[in-house]
């Protein structure tokens, strides 16, 4: 993503991988469509594009117009908390240089991927096959990514690592955004069906599994892609560690539990192959803290109990970045 | 599959389920035709498919040409044990009543059909969500099914289910036939991704898991189509009760244990997205016995210690059936 004087530049995720599709939105309502049809999409991403597309709107409208526009910004995607952070953060910008704050916005998202990257690095075995979910990588963050940080460090510090990328239907990040990456990154990586996730880790002995996050409550329980929470009790199952990676702007400290996260649900049209079909869509769902083994943040890896830990997350001092 | 007189009429699976094609093989190449290019598919309902091949064969030939033709059905598909099995049935009939043998067969399936459906709707609730994976229907079998059996025996007497069904990837024969079958069969039914099952298990309230077999081990050991496994382990963790339902002849009674079972691998290009990917694509997984509540036979309920269950099903007399 880049700000490019009178638009946002941002990369058509959709197009991926067959596609490098280089996009300008240059409307709040080219913004808000980016983030409605997934064009732009991980909670961070979304953040530092919704940043940016606040920048774009103050100078496109003034006063109420303006406000309106950045609120309808702030509700592309309800369940982002990224995205309401990062447009209120703009807003509060005392000089109004909304744009020198989505500068700042997306130079710390680099710097935090950067230090989730080398923590989860230190997780991750010095060989072996870890397994991950969705995308949660460069694309996702601006930055290096969360999951995709800490395996890519690990790779870059020489531990040889096999990724098994589960393809995440319905929209099949994981088979084409993370395969993209990680092939980019030059990692090596085996794309499985989500449902071939437990005899992979059954037969081909899987080390560790890493997913990114959308939402975590202050109980560690985890918001994120349809999936994540059955690959959990997969890992849980044969004994595997499960890490989430995710920078502190994902936490929701007001939250108690997971359990009062709304599932947002999705058209089934995504799914179903006839009109006469019911379908259940959901995009997101919960995985309960007990069965992660630890979370991956920028200030260092969070383990049980997680009341403690995340109530400590809090009120760590804020990171400083040059921008 | 019927007997038409001078055909043998099928539905044509590739077209479902858009497009409800019946159609009449009046010719051993058609006969051959429709099973290589599975338009007819399912172990019973090639076996079936076949021995009325036969009988339309002897109407059609005779002396060498139908034996060459009989053994040209008999090879349409090698893999397929069913069809082998039942075309040395027919032809080994004493009288030479093919049809009459190929009948028998036929009314022999819809036979434990049946039973496999009174056994497993007794197990089900009496109202509640039931979820199932890939397709065990009508269509496989020639008769009702295993897995659907149970569901729809039971929604006919009255039992008022709801059935949550995995699209199952790759090939989505939960999507494709499931839906369709059960729609048919007038149950309620819903669709959802293989990485919903987990959400879905949690929110939505899963009162059981019914599905099919490919092949049982003296230990219970089940292997099933890619991603059965994940499903137990999920069930088991949410405590769902999570059966499988298949005929005594599912069972390899030469086996001890499932992880004997080789795991066939099919084509990458059936999930990767672009050439480069690297992809693992097994076509089946094993579910261990101690996942499985019961296994819903023509025979009744086995439940554990399965080595003891099925040694016994193993000595039970043939069932009798009137063709």
């Amino acid at each position: 993503m880049w700000y490019d004087g009178d638009a946002v530049g941002y990369l058509d995720q959709r197009a991926l991988p067959q596609t490098v599709s280089r996009e300008r939105a240059r409307s709040v309502d080219e913004i808000v469509e980016a983030i409605r049809t997934l064009a732009v999409r991980g909670a961070p991403a979304i953040g530092i594009f919704g940043a940016y597309g606040v920048a774009l709107a103050a100078q496109l409208h003034a006063g109420p117009a303006f406000a309106a526009a950045a609120q309808r910004i702030r509700a592309a995607r309800p369940t982002a908390v990224n995205l309401a952070y990062a447009v209120d953060r703009v807003l509060a910008r005392a000089d109004h240089d909304f744009l020198a704050e989505a500068n700042a916005v997306h130079a710390e998202q680099r710097d935090v991927d950067a230090r989730i990257g080398r923590f989860g690095a230190e997780v991750l075995p010095r060989k072996g096959n870890v397994m991950t979910h969705c995308n949660a990588g460069p694309i996702a963050t601006g930055g290096e990514g969360t999951a995709l940080a800490a395996i890519i460090t690990a790779h870059r510090a020489g531990k040889a690592l096999h990724v098994f990328v589960d393809e995440t239907r319905p929209l099949l990040q994981g088979a084409r955004l993370t395969m993209f990456e990680l092939r980019e990154a030059g990692v090596p990586c085996t794309l499985i069906t989500d449902s071939a996730a437990a005899v992979t880790m059954q037969r081909k002995k899987v080390d560790a599994v890493v997913v990114g996050a959308d939402r975590i409550a202050r109980n560690g329980d985890t918001a994120n892609k349809i999936g994540t929470y059955g690959v959990a009790i997969m890992a849980a199952h044969h004994g595997i560690p499960f890490y989430v990676a995710a920078p502190r702007s994902t936490f929701d400290f007001a939250m108690a539990s997971g359990m009062e996260i709304p599932i947002e649900e999705r058209s089934p049209d995504e799914i179903r192959i006839t009109a006469d079909d019911a379908a259940y869509n959901p995009a997101f769902d919960v995985t309960p803290g007990r069965l992660i083994t630890g979370i991956i943040t920028e200030y260092g890896v969070l383990q049980p109990p997680y009341e403690e830990a995340i109530a400590d997350l809090e009120t760590r001092a804020r990171i400083l970045v040059d921008a």
